[in-house]
């Protein structure tokens, strides 16, 4: 039914996408509302104040934003790009409800998993209803209806809509939202080689759209989690704001992210007579952990890798801030009205001396129990951790810049922060198998469908190419999806005809560049400072040479170009510029 | 700011909305998802039930639907062209949050008003949010934001976005859901001839709009009810399935919807001997309404206009279904233990003799309680009401066929069902004044912006049009949204090659046709069936005679064509069909 790069045309045809021909002769800043400029520049501005000071979006309620026309236009240059990918690889585009319902996702058990992020409501019947953050249970249930028969699949269906998440905190505009646009592809096949065939084409297309933004990414093998499945590639743009960690290798092609990421395991004489001790809380408050970790400068409780220690003592909360305090404090409540048993979790990571071990085991080392603590030691449990289930020795501390690297033999590894753009799964038979999404093989013989999921964070790629591109003067942009590609603006004196001139010199007959003219009632400096703000890729201003020669002047901050062109000269200099952004 | 039919493109230019050159040389039905045909044809199948056999959406939930590739495609050929007609008036392309605060409705007194429709939500600090049915706190408190000035105005925004509206009973799929796709626009002036002038503007792009839709309409005067203002009117395309009924004048330009409509009163000599009840209970339960109409053949409790009631009687609730059982056993409890007053409120229709009206007024009435009531007349206080505030006696019925036309001499009314489509309100203050979005008119004189607000229903009118057109054998749409103008179905033995051959034809160099080749691996006659299911509206088949002589055959349902036309003749042939549809 598919072929890859094949020619099922889903977007409209001109005469549906354009408007008719004397409305679409120019483009003029003037004919939209462009509400820039409006806030003073703060000393360290980030791209989220950057692109509401500059018009693309507004705040209407905390982690929830309003797109502007700037904005707007933006994002939708985002979609088609996304849309051409997408056709790339076969995929259909639906649009799937945000309203779902609590019972269906019970039924996949993420009714809980998700926790508080799930917007919930009940309807005026008390139905719970419930605002999906993703369309995994939808998407299953609808192809489960559709879909019988092997001979239907691969089918892979897309979509471009809104996402929610209850985040605890929203930051950083609309780099984590509680509302926001995502593009979340499923695909659905007959066999798991199958599957794997798509979760490669995806990849391949997902290569080919990040290209084509021009921003740097890198593929990082990745978990699962909530989501399901065994098999996962996250895409990110290394970024200082980003809230992830992408670790690499400076030699071989290794990639991963911090959950998944291993580094060669230290050496056996470097072991630390000196510990120092990170302390966590199971879930549950029963029992208190000790890591156990070398005492050497450099080393700080943020180096501990809460993933790895989860991996040894499932029941811990990393994210209790004041664990100690909690503990102490619950557990003698508790050990005086219910005599329930104390418990110490003890995981030494491979760094210590055997000496330190033992008096750990033993219950003998002194920083067994928090400063301060009345307990005694001898009414309490303890049980220590030295290895993983697979003999392992704990390796508890994150992948530090120059760690080596395990998968080649020289290389040194690079933990950088960096924002998630997109994320492939294959899923298996996690969602098909609970929702009944089968096909006939055979007669009589019944499978689950072999599910992969694919996202990319729409706006967030808005918020994350704004922090990455932008400078002191404001915003830029990739060509791809820019706002518009040129914009033109005439000086004191310049007539609107030649103007238009230049408009039409630079769209070009073939109508290959997105050019707009600022014709609004602002002053020449004014123009040129806004013009910086929005980040425009390419400026073309016509002052005093224009008057004089038909000379512009043609400024790229990106690429520190400002140099004088003359009129004839402009489509073929303006294309190379444009072809580097 | 604005010219009216001003210029500026907001649409993308056409690299950005059409995929690379190999890939939109051909349309094929096998490269996208069609799950058409899972259905068996009911009985009386109504528009919606052919939509989802056709593979155009599938509901989700109740209310709640899914579009599948067939349905999306046509939505954003609709989306497309109001934008078109939006463009036309000047306005600007944003897209508001779907997430609001119930804090801000609040400001505007609609968190009541709106009531059960309202999807109310808590977030997981407990702030409480809604899914918002409408944007006008929204947009007013945007504006607000970054509009101060009278030089800024006129302003006009829309958006094409999901709206929200718990119906107590979704029905007729997206004619009336839960989650539905709608197009609005607010215009913001500085006074109120420049709000009428605004207004004026959108009614007349709305009339290109429906125009171009080639459906009939009509634009009926209407109250504008919960939104405020003082100016509305209603877009209808008349249909049995309509819930909303619309009133016309046969000789005149009248129309209303039934809310606003009137009739001429009927004369003195034809006042009714015999009455009849219909019964209703306050809101607050505590009087029971009994409005008073002759007794005649062809007249019904249907025929009440409980508008008209509720204009004398203002607390009456016109939605209970079994109001004389409720009030009779409620109060019959209330009187045995509050000592609650009675009271007994009776609205008198002008065609009711005085005699009537006098023993209804003096209480000696038989029909003054229902059957089966055990209450006391005499312990019950009776009040009747004969005219309205302004003195005009009651007309208690509601307007039917043939009843006179107020606005001329001559005229009959005819009522009929329609389903609204659109609707325009002038609002003036009713928003701007409580959320403060004021402009500086001179110095220190700030003044509330004048708004209006218009919408378009664009699930709706899916549903409506699918309605409307369709007929026994499928689906039929205007060429303006249908998915695809022209199907090509080869028949066997067809090469691949001629069929291209045709389609490149059919598009034409201008690319001004939009055209699908039907390759999928079905049987002849199954293509030519859904074909007509789907309602496509030009059929062009590849069968004998092309073999023989290069001959299809055309079909379109729509104006009754089955005609055999040669290969060069098929542009022609095609453009002028179409310009029909």
């Amino acid at each position: 039914m598919f072929t890859s790069g094949g020619s099922f045309d889903q977007s409209l045809p001109d005469r549906f996408t354009t408007t008719s021909l004397q409305d679409q002769h120019l483009a003029c800043l003037s004919k939209t509302w462009l509400p820039t400029g409006g806030l003073a520049q703060a000393d360290k501005e980030d791209g989220h104040s950057k692109l509401v000071r500059a018009g693309y979006l507004r705040q209407s309620h905390p982690g929830v934003f309003h797109m502007l026309p700037l904005g707007l236009r933006m994002q939708e240059k985002l979609e088609k790009l996304i849309d051409k990918h997408m056709l790339s690889v076969g995929a259909s585009k639906v649009s799937l409800s945000s309203l779902s319902s609590q019972a269906l996702w019970e039924r996949t058990k993420r009714l809980e998993a998700y926790g508080p992020e799930l917007f919930r409501l009940n309807d005026r019947k008390d139905a719970p209803l419930l605002l999906a953050p993703t369309h995994e249970e939808e998407i299953t249930t609808l192809v489960a209806k559709l879909v019988t028969s092997y001979k239907n699949l691969p089918l892979r269906l897309y979509q471009i809509g809104r996402k929610y998440r209850d985040e605890l905190r929203p930051r950083q505009g609309v780099l984590r939202s509680r509302e926001f646009l995502m593009k979340d592809l499923y695909t659905f096949d007959a066999s798991v080689d199958a599957a794997l065939q798509s979760y490669e084409e995806v990849r391949a297309a997902y290569s080919r759209l990040f290209d084509e933004l021009k921003i740097p990414y890198v593929v990082a093998e990745a978990s699962s989690g909530d989501i399901g499945g065994d098999l996962s590639h996250e895409y990110h743009l290394p970024s200082s704001m980003g809230e992830d960690m992408v670790i690499s290798c400076n030699s071989c092609s290794y990639v991963a992210n911090e959950e998944l990421a291993v580094a060669k395991p230290p050496s056996q004489d470097q072991s630390a007579a000196k510990a120092r001790v990170w302390r966590g809380v199971s879930k549950d408050r029963t029992f208190l952990v000790n890591v156990w970790y070398p005492n050497v400068p450099g080393l700080s409780e943020s180096d501990i890798n809460t993933h790895a220690i989860k991996t040894v003592v499932p029941g811990l909360d990393s994210s209790m801030e004041d664990s100690i305090a909690f503990w102490t404090q619950d557990s003698t409540k508790e050990s005086g009205s219910s005599q329930k048993v104390l418990k110490l979790v003890n995981v030494v990571d491979r760094r210590m001396s055997p000496t330190i071990s033992e008096s750990i085991k033993g219950g003998s080392h002194p920083q067994l129990l928090p400063v301060g603590s009345n307990l005694d030691v001898s009414s309490i449990k303890i049980e220590t951790i030295t290895s993983s289930e697979g003999g392992q020795p704990i390796n508890a501390l994150r992948i530090r810049d120059g760690d080596n690297c395990t998968h080649c033999e020289s290389g040194k590894l690079k933990v950088e922060k960096a924002v998630e753009l997109g994320h492939t799964f294959h899923l298996g038979t996690r969602y098909s198998k609970p929702l009944g999404a089968n096909v006939q093989m055979r007669e009589n013989v019944m499978a689950p469908m072999q599910m992969g999921c694919h996202g990319i964070g729409v706006s967030r790629i808005i918020g994350a190419v704004a922090n990455h591109l932008a400078d002191e003067k404001g915003l830029n942009w990739p060509r791809a999806i820019a706002p518009f590609e040129v914009v033109v603006i005439p000086g004191r004196g310049v007539q609107d005809e030649d103007a238009h001139e230049i408009y039409d010199q630079l769209v070009g007959e073939k109508q290959e560049v997105d050019v707009v003219l600022d014709d609004r009632a602002e002053s020449f400096p004014w123009k040129m400072k806004d013009a910086d703000t929005v980040g425009h890729p390419i400026i073309v201003l016509l002052g005093r040479k224009w008057l004089s020669d038909r000379i512009c002047e043609v400024q790229c901050r990106r690429l520190k170009v400002k140099e004088d062109v003359a009129f004839d000269e402009l489509p073929v200099y303006i294309n190379n510029l444009l072809s580097q952004l």
